[in-house]
């Protein structure tokens, strides 16, 4: 490995969180190259060529290789530490809850969010307009099976903190901004908000 | 560990389908348990109370522990075999292909193979109908990549046959099914698909 980890990322998205969240709770230094989402800085040419094909952030450089999918960036940093479970099907139930949140959390409460706050409902297709309800339904699912999950258990997985924690947490705790959801509906998950803020070296979306 | 695992699945499913051909490649055998989801057979308060409280299968259950989501349960059965890269980033970078393959590929790809042979075009949704065009545009994205990628990769990660390509291979070896992909429109992929079916141990989707 040459150097520090190089996140190019959009600061504002929590995907990109994900990672400056895991390297803040291990103490790993990395470097960020922000891009701006909104002015299509992800689709030039060289980013296409250089950075990932996919047109997409996060991507995580290490040396020079390209790493897309915030949660795999996340997997690479934690790695034999402990936020990743040392038991084997502990691990695979991590990543059990990473998937989840890859197919039935963000693409409902991040997407929503996105649409809401930066998209904004007066430029909405009619296609957005009939998916936002369905959306909303679908990541109320989600929020339901997570509150129920966290009213017996600390963490997701293995019974410690791990990136599925981190994965989780990183839309969850803004998934108020789109308006449709109301965290108070699960009170597990706000208990569960609480203890992840209370990690030693936890970060804030915002800084 | 009692026992051998057991396959919580309905075995037209290509997600089910990941789990046996990672066994069968590795020659781990395991029980099957064939629930119809046409008949809502994973909406009964028994499997929501015991197999899996999201409705949803594959599930493979290890003693009386139960695992779902598809690529979970195949980097469960891999972990520490030959089908998991040794190398931290070739591992992360296996990960990498399986989270784009649940958030790019598996929800353009599978659903419209779903819901041209399983639900018919005559039975569609205002949504469904106005949601194929968008579905099939962003699948056929996600087979230029990967057929951009086998242009010069024999497999997706690590130089070697891994549980990403038998995530992968699941759905797009099937995806002519919706009649909305032409895979002859994407010659890397198929010498790769002729790779994965040359596999000793390899088993088809229909056995």
């Amino acid at each position: 490995m040459t150097g520090r980890p190089i996140l190019h990322e959009y600061a504002a998205s929590a995907n990109c969180y994900k990672i400056r969240l895991t390297a803040a709770l291990l103490g790993l230094p990395i470097e960020r190259r922000e891009y701006d989402i909104m002015k299509g800085e992800t689709r030039t040419p060289a980013f296409l060529e250089r950075v990932n094909a996919n047109g997409r952030i996060p991507v995580l450089q290490v040396g020079d290789r390209f790493l897309p999918e915030s949660n795999a960036a996340c997997f690479w940093l934690a790695d034999g530490t402990r936020l990743v479970p040392d038991d084997r099907f502990d691990r695979a139930d991590m990543l059990r809850w990473m998937f989840f949140e890859q197919y039935n959390h963000e693409p409902n409460i991040a997407t929503l969010r996105f649409w809401m706050r930066w998209v904004g409902e007066a430029n909405f297709t009619d296609l957005q307009r009939m998916l936002v309800p369905v959306k909303q339904e679908a990541g109320t699912a989600a929020l339901v099976l997570m509150d129920e999950h966290l009213a017996t258990h600390d963490w997701f997985a293995g019974g410690q903190i791990s990136i599925a924690d981190i994965a989780l947490y990183a839309y969850t705790h803004v998934a108020e901004d789109s308006g449709l959801f109301a965290l108070t509906d699960y009170p597990a998950v706000l208990r569960w908000i609480a203890r992840v803020e209370a990690e030693p070296g936890f970060v804030s979306l915002g800084a």
